[in-house]
């Protein structure tokens, strides 16, 4: 089917947030030294012994032990993980943006009028550093173009593809290896104690369903994300068909996660997690629930391992959704607990 | 909080939607003969014997046995339902609406500037006839006032207080123990047979979910309904909340209950179940899929134990949503089962 072109009608928030948005490329790019498959033996082997993980354990003991004062029924549990900085890499470049810039030039074979066009014209130049300068309206353009007018199968099948194939260019390993050792650890922990886990990310939330039951065993239903509405019609064969379109329904960023919690699952959380301005609301309207509650925000300061940026530490600024100081004094003040990937994990991937 | 008057920015679509719309008044209403609870021993025990109970024992069978062609794995197991009418009895008004009728004078007690103005003056004088000839653009009206301007918390407290206490004038019941016995049957052995079940109503997503899990055995994530908007915002102490806002997120009606399942499910049922043309799309969306799927209408044919409407009975249409002979043939020319209410049910209510 023909991509739509955006059309002056389009909503400019809810692309820039199915966009994610373009964190800075200026990090260094420099491979990883030799992985090696580990087991897994239950618990949270990955984590090293300290103040965030004794909160995860403590927090898990106190809401499903019966004899507990914050004791809480199975069906009430609920915990919610952004997905990019939270459980897995979001830099360079959070995947699902180098994902639709890779679309373009498929996009570009069905529309060979758009060839010259901007912001098209630069995607198929490769130069990623005038990539990164685009501004938003061009991205948004690149979003609607990528992202809608398809069927929902078409989509699927196509970001299955791409996921399949596309590596990390510093890792040079798929993206889909790139989740967090220690929070597949979390998840897992918490499913063996009946919690319901649950994605809730500004990202696409049809991009993330493809492959999350596969790399956070989080089925389809669970993710929660940035979503646009789809439209329903029928085949020459009378055959009905749901495609993709360029509308906004949820803007799953800030404000908008404890709203999309609210639409998707219709109770509060009992546990959240998030490392960004963007998982703020999400924190706080968890925390603002009655009994034990869990609030993690991750702190990316493992350069070596991984990236360091946010409060403290020298990395450019996301364009959005940065660990501010002003979130690090929050979490502090209000008793959440910051993770900090260099010391609190034994283990960052899986490969290590 | 304050309710929110209508504004012209209000989405009129969806509020029609939540509504529901009313069906006709002109059902005779007259008490049921005494009930007696009554055991229910597993399987689909108020199923009398024929096509449909077959349709549905064949299913569950030919998609949960390994060695079954059609075997589906228990992760992509899906079902859905309408409700009203498909679940509970919708006659002769859909209990939502009954419900935000009856909060007028509530709203009225906050907002005495809105007792002399219509259409809040019609109901407040307690005319079924004249409420049942209200405008739709009246009806609205209702529902912007009944149904937003309060947080989620308050929404949830007032509903749950109203349905511990109201009842259906025929049966003197309170409306939930208006639920199909039968259906009851179906859903806990899709159920045990690893089936996920959902509700995809027409009526508001927040409402159904108070009382769905008590009523259906269905987690308040697993209703999808027709949805509005919520805000996030502080309280004076810092304390954030949700307020339900008059604002369309989904109006999930026709072409909007697919669009809401891969919303909020994102994968294609393998059953359905409805009773009118508003759940058309949604039955031949799950019955374009692959292999063995269920597609059931339930056809109300018995004015003695509930209703008669739909094709070749005398009862007055609904205002939407009407099971009408278009759709029978459908359901005919493709293989969809017609359950009838009299012939295939032996018990319709747990309490006969």
């Amino acid at each position: 089917m023909k991509p739509i072109a955006p059309s002056p009608g389009i909503n400019r928030r809810g692309l820039l947030a199915t966009l994610g948005l373009l964190p800075a490329l200026s990090v260094p790019l420099f491979p990883a030294s030799a992985p090696a498959q580990t087991a897994i033996s239950g618990g949270l082997p990955s984590w090293n012994d300290g103040p965030a993980k004794q909160a995860i354990l403590d927090f898990v003991r106190a809401t499903s032990d019966r004899s507990s004062p914050s004791y809480v029924v199975p069906e009430d549990r609920i915990a919610v993980f952004d997905q990019d900085g939270t459980l897995w890499v979001e830099h360079p470049m959070y995947t699902q943006v180098v994902y639709c810039l890779d679309r373009v030039p498929d996009v570009m074979a069905k529309n060979p009028e758009l060839k010259n066009r901007e912001p098209f014209k630069t995607v198929l130049s490769g130069n990623r550093e005038a990539i990164a300068r685009l501004p938003l309206r061009d991205l948004e353009k690149i979003l609607a173009a990528t992202l809608s007018g398809m069927t929902v199968e078409e989509f699927n099948a196509e970001a299955k593809k791409w996921l399949e194939a596309a590596k990390h260019p510093r890792w040079n390993r798929l993206y889909t290896e790139l989740a967090y050792q220690p929070m597949l650890e979390v998840l897992r922990h918490l499913r063996d104690n009946a919690y319901k886990t649950y994605i809730v990310t500004g990202g696409g939330q049809d991009f993330v369903r493809v492959y999350a039951e596969k790399v956070y065993g989080i089925r389809p239903e669970q993710v929660i994300g940035t979503a646009g509405g789809t439209k329903f019609a029928y085949a020459g064969d009378g055959k009905p068909y749901l495609t993709k379109e360029p509308k906004l329904l949820l803007n799953d960023n800030n404000a908008g996660k404890p709203e999309g919690i609210h639409l998707m699952i219709g109770r509060r959380p009992y546990a959240a997690f998030g490392n960004s301005t963007g998982d703020r609301e999400m924190l706080e309207w968890t925390a603002a629930g009655a009994g034990a509650r869990l609030k993690m925000l991750l702190l990316h300061d493992d350069a070596a391992r991984e990236y360091a940026y946010g409060p403290a530490h020298g990395l450019p600024d996301t364009k959005v959704g940065t660990f501010t100081p002003a979130l690090y004094d929050e979490a502090k003040r209000d008793g959440w607990t910051v993770i900090s990937m260099k010391n609190d994990w034994r283990r960052v991937f899986a490969f290590e």
